[in-house]
């Protein structure tokens, strides 16, 4: 596997990516979409890991800086997310990026919490991906998808337990992507709450915390999907 | 592999199963409940695919004989779930007949349609099982489970269009669960209908109907699940 910085711009912003290329022709290429924190060791991992399994990654980048701490994640965030149209502009210059990174290879994105949030709304505007993985992800949105327009399957893989994510926005969801006329698959694990995804945090006690079976299992429900799509 | 019918009993009634073997030793042993209509070439393949998977698979048997028709089986069926605890014993009979057939293995159940509510019935009762698996199986009980009665992992591989589990039934199904303090992880295929696992039905058009994506995710979840519990 090789490493290898990517520099791109979403209209006046510079951003970075970090692109993984997998030993050998890879099998698609993949967006991977941070936490609202930004790319993290965790977020790193999953990118690597997509590489093992023979898919270029890209991890995209948010904002085209780090924030310094949460609550200076929490403002670029909820400034870059003001305005639904820029910021899914600010998604699909990632998807660009990765067009002209490795070309000609069918794409996928999947994210982590705001990134999984992210890839919906990518499926939402229509963007050419064969599929979207959302892990923690928020599901409700400012511009719900319209009928015909999503092209991308959908995972959601989603802690049943996330407080960020109650029953309600679940089953809207689902109506949502019902409307539009998506292929979706929802997976939910009991009592699993935010960031399951992610083993730097806790493994229980708080609205975010580690689960090892929930990340394992999405993790694998991810794989059987991209091996059905990609072949 | 190789097949050998195992009889068994539940008090009076003369039970017959099938028992397949895996070549070499095998992971942990697997009871399969198959629909309605009893074994079927479909549940038959299921347990085959097990066995190649490296686990003995028995197919339990409902009723101790073969519904000619499907008025038959509903008949047969109706009898039988009058009244839960009987229903139950005959569940656990065919655990108990997995046991003599294969001592000493950790044992998990898997079911399809009435199969798939068969082994939540299971895990509501506390069957000494690690996991369950149900495919389109009916959600909904006549004896809920008691808080902390529940021993085996849970997963459901559910179609979200099955005309005979509407989402009131499937949150209902949680909020038991949960209750229970039971271990769920549910699957949701949209626009997915009732025995979506079974490719010798149509693959659309009416409540029962093959999903070849909807299968294979599931079916892979259900390994996956085994490949975690049981190492």
């Amino acid at each position: 596997m090789t490493l290898e910085p990517v520099a791109y711009r979403d209209g006046p912003v510079d951003l970075s990516g970090m692109l993984y290329r997998p030993v050998g022709k890879p099998r698609a290429a993949v967006a991977v979409f941070p936490t609202i924190l930004n790319p993290t060791p965790a977020v790193e991992a999953k990118a690597r890991a997509l590489a093992e399994a023979g898919y270029v990654a890209l991890i995209a980048d948010f904002y085209g800086q780090s924030p310094a701490d949460f609550p200076a994640a929490v403002a670029l965030s909820t400034d870059l997310r003001a305005d639904p149209a820029r910021y899914r502009k600010r998604l699909a210059a990632a998807l660009d990026a990765l067009s002209r990174a490795a070309p000609g290879l069918r794409q996928a994105a999947i994210g982590f919490c705001m990134g999984g949030q992210a890839v919906v709304e990518l499926a939402r505007e229509g963007a050419d991906l064969v599929a979207v993985a959302s892990f923690h992800g928020l599901l409700d949105t400012g511009a719900p998808a319209e009928p015909g327009t999503v092209k991308a399957r959908i995972l959601v893989c989603h802690g049943d337990a996330d407080p960020l994510v109650p029953r309600e926005q679940v089953v809207a969801f689902w109506e949502e992507m019902d409307r539009a006329g998506a292929n979706w698959h929802f997976h939910a694990y009991s009592g699993v709450v935010h960031g399951f995804t992610n083993p730097n945090r806790p493994p229980a006690g708080g609205p975010v915390a580690y689960d090892a079976s929930a990340d394992r299992q999405s993790w694998a429900a991810m794989l059987s999907l991209f091996d059905e799509v990609f072949g």
